[in-house]
């Protein structure tokens, strides 16, 4: 048993990209076991099947070469962040879709069979939007909300910033705005033409009299695990053993770029088998793991590798 | 004479606003005059005829109840970020107007005469791009730059914030997005009428699924100056004994809410004769005011007192 330790998950694991490649003999294995996902609701045992890539964008827009009074120069110098918005309004339609050009071409429709098994794994769209605090779920009316976050693309703003955000009022005209975006890509698409379509859309979007830089961050492309691999079965009898039912196979709509790696790198099937939680909140203030789940966690990975040697020595 | 020294006047002068109503026979006088203006490019002495008011707004979308996972909500849920960027963005036309219906209705327009008599205050579009970095002026193609921004309204994000704005990346849905603005308001806009306006606007443009609080801030009217006054000539006898040139009369797009007050409140007529310069930079990092300045603008206001005392004797 190999064990690999990684602290540089959520930033694009680049030290474990350049790492893998370098010790391919030294981690050479039968399967990779990544405990990274989520069960379901009430933990009900749950295998992620897929993984959404992921690419990371900034955005800067220049205006003036300082912040300027807005009294004297508002009217006739373009502000950086109208022009920002107006560049982020048109990453969408009115339908929560991409606008970019082209963005759909790769992606894989799945079957009717795909999409009813997926559609197995119980989802309570009350629930979805209670928990989170919203009214009313956005996106491609086609698609369910679940699977608008698992089997199709999305693009988001993580963040940005301009100008005076203090308390109380400023009245400057900044002289540049920022956006940080993340697109979470689904198979065939593939990051680094996802993330230059972005860049293209967006420096075509640039309003007259404006200046913008548009540079692309991290990537991980998006992830299938085969179900007919002696490593899902393991896993999928340690996790009835150890929790009581069987799995239900599902997809994510995160990414784990050291999935896709191993896959991409080692030759080597992933295996998603993981324990968390929605109520962990993560990425949120106040994450957290369960400490039942991190017990029976334990013990399913221990069971797991029992019934692993066990199928395999049976050939 | 009669000193008033405040440090509010970039946030609205709050305090002076109940001072003033309740100190009338105090503050009893012939004329007030204001040094919060400035100069011509060269030190071409101009006395201030007119100041655009302002208001203030600002904007919060609220999302879901916590940051989100972008992998795991992303596609499903509206982000707060994409909403505002939608909110603001639909406040201007391509032209750089401002949008919002009515919003015209109450501004004057000036006569040929008056525009030809503004017109004669030197302004050297290129130098005026040069020094703050932009290779083009926008706004409302009907007037000039320099009239856009002091006898036209204009309306300017001053700041926006949402998500994760630190290094690198962070794959957030943020929960809220906002955005401070101000407009600029020319005669006779009513401040509380443009902001209610500009309020219902951006209410109106909320996309579904999205929550939004408009708030109006601090506000100030705009401000005609008589140039019959014998302040005004007196301003200008003793601009022209200390600067060498008699001063060009010009329109401000700035504000200053004591003008408008003590015009309104006590009905003294306000005299701007003021001595900064562009390169100030006011509102800016490294803000300054030249020694020169400020030493003959002593002068001047010295030599004003003089000359006025005289011109009234005169009867």
């Amino acid at each position: 048993v190999k064990f690999i330790v990684e602290g540089e998950e959520e930033v694009g694991s680049t030290a474990l990209s350049t790492f893998l490649p370098a010790n391919r003999e030294l981690l050479k294995a039968d399967v990779v076991l990544v405990s990274d996902t989520a069960m379901l609701p009430g933990n009900v045992p749950a295998i992620t099947v897929g993984l959404r890539g992921i690419v990371a964008l900034e955005v800067e827009v220049e205006g003036p070469s300082r912040d300027l009074h807005s009294g004297i120069y508002g009217g006739a110098v373009a502000n950086p962040a109208t022009m920002l918005c107006r560049m982020l309004s048109s990453l969408h339609t009115n339908d929560g879709a991409i606008a970019v050009p082209g963005y759909y071409d790769e992606v894989v429709p799945l079957s009717q069979e795909e999409r009813a098994m997926l559609a197995q794994a119980p989802f309570d769209a009350e629930r979805f939007m209670r928990e989170i605090g919203v009214a009313a779920c956005i996106g491609e009316s086609a698609f369910t909300p679940l699977e608008r976050t698992t089997i199709r693309p999305s693009l988001d703003i993580n963040g940005m910033i301009s100008g005076y955000t203090g308390p109380g009022s400023k009245t400057v005209l900044p002289s540049k705005a920022s956006a940080k975006l993340t697109a979470r890509l689904v198979p065939n698409q593939d990051a680094s033409v996802a993330a230059e379509r972005i860049a293209r859309f967006l420096r075509e979007h640039v309003p007259s009299g404006g200046r913008a830089t548009v540079s692309v961050g991290h990537g991980a492309e998006p992830v299938v695990v085969s179900m007919d691999h002696p490593g899902y079965r393991a896993a999928s009898q340690a996790m009835a053993e150890v929790w009581g039912r069987s799995p239900v196979p599902i997809r994510g709509g995160g990414s784990i770029p050291v999935v896709a790696l191993f896959h991409s790198v080692l030759r080597v099937p992933p295996l998603l088998m993981g324990f968390g939680q929605d109520a962990d909140a993560i990425h949120s203030p106040n994450e957290s793991f369960g400490v039942e789940n991190y017990l029976k966690g334990i013990e399913t990975v221990a069971s797991f590798m029992r019934h692993y040697v066990q199928l395999i020595s049976q050939g």
